[in-house]
């Protein structure tokens, strides 16, 4: 029985669009490939959406990793992992990632999780990220940057490289 | 459905006993009752060994809590949290937890946890730890401290506490 | 006696330039206004230059966070800072600073550092970044990203800062 | 010029007596010797007290490595390190010490800062620390712990180990 592999998925803990249906639809699709969905666990946005994506498939396992035990967690998630690191806690999120996937780059806190991956050298995957970032993160990143248009296509790469 | 309950449960990377064994038999206790085992995660004493017991209750579910990515992780924890914080990430073990188990305090990382959970008002229960780690940690912790001379006590007083 | 102003420099571990030499003269700039200096700490790119360059102005100060204690440190650090939390030294380096001033944001450990500061709404600059990270990180930083063409115009901007 | 030393006090953040009158010597002690100060930069207790000690003395230096920006910062503290890490910061200020002085052991915080020197094979000085953590922190420390029984004790101790 080998670990399982781990999927983080990461983005804005606001409402916004396309990314919060992106991340439900990533959570859904990341469960029933048997993978372990890793966010940043809040009860907001992206990471809360891919949760509750994942939720619903049977046998998921989705794990919030918190940046403090003050923050409210996400009703979706099986296992809470509390750092006590605040935003640092981003940098747990992607070391402990096979793949990381951005659903989209609006906020400085996507920004600084997209970076520390690449800096961990590991494979990162822009959902409809637009072209500033994808420009800006393809130039400092190299290969290790995926760029995808939809949860399907990113979910495809991502079996290429687990 | 609630999220899991956690039990962390941590002692030393070496393979003395009693406390290995103790190890493998909380592993199995508290899978066997529906908990989630986080331990440190490495291949060693008793996190590897809490892990084994732990693998072989179906259904069981262990996560590790590495301190970074060069670590050798136990081949029995299901899901790996790489931290990148060293011996830091003993206060996400311990964070992390609903009630902290300690298999004997005989080293210095034992001890850091033991003093980190207590720092975070967790539950404690040291299980055979011997006369100068009770005195002393009770000393401290008050009543969050609880002792145990074997796992089933341990996992006696758990059930009571979470 | 208030305590003293902290200016982070951050910025490639390589020998890049212009961003070696514009660290080394904004070490010297930081020095001579009474700031303290502080650094990502290693014997490297930027961070060695500009302690190098504070170190030459009587009664400068240089402090290097350090992202573990094996890490080289540079011989010009006054004081070194061991995090023993890797790549999550970053958010040390700009927690700690009044301002942030990156010199070039041409690899992913500098965009992290660039990420955080901005999600702890501290104030950056950016000297001689290039359009495609001035672009990105305006979109995402708002009012907090300052765009410098040398270290004499960064550290004007700091000063109305301050 | 190389490095300067640094010596990390610790102890409690209350105003528990004789550990505040120890702390508040060390710090001018230390300071005398013409070595760093590190603390926990609280403005509470032992970390107070001993950069109050320091700052009477003509070019001393007293860094205060703060759990988070939201903590109430020692005024006699000279460059403050906010680390954004919790109680982990306690790892930092152990790790960025020559030696670390324990002015009483008495709760569980500065045991944490005990135990987390002890895993990194720190010298500890306990100052007055009673049986119960002397006992203790012996057992597991080995060589590691020294005991003293007054400041100038400690620093004397000290002295030889830098």
């Amino acid at each position: 029985m080998p670990r399982k592999r781990v999927i983080s998925v990461i983005g804005t803990g606001t409402e916004a669009e396309p990314a919060v249906s992106h991340a439900r639809e990533l959570g859904r699709l990341i469960a029933e490939r048997g993978w372990v969905l890793v966010t940043g666990g809040r009860n907001a946005g992206v990471m809360n959406s891919a949760s509750e994506g994942a939720r619903d498939v049977e046998g998921s396992l989705s794990i919030g990793i918190l940046p403090d035990a003050e923050t409210e967690i996400s009703d979706a998630v099986d296992v809470a992992i509390v750092t006590g690191t605040g935003e640092a806690r981003n940098n747990v999120i992607v070391l402990s990632a096979d793949v990381v996937i951005a659903c989209g780059v609006d906020d400085a806190g996507t920004a600084s999780e997209v970076s520390l991956a690449l800096k961990a050298y590991k494979p990162v995957i822009l959902v409809a990220a637009g072209d500033a970032a994808e420009r800006f993160f393809s130039g400092i990143g190299g290969e290790n940057i995926h760029i995808a248009g939809t949860p399907v296509d990113a979910v495809a790469i991502a079996t290429r490289l687990v």
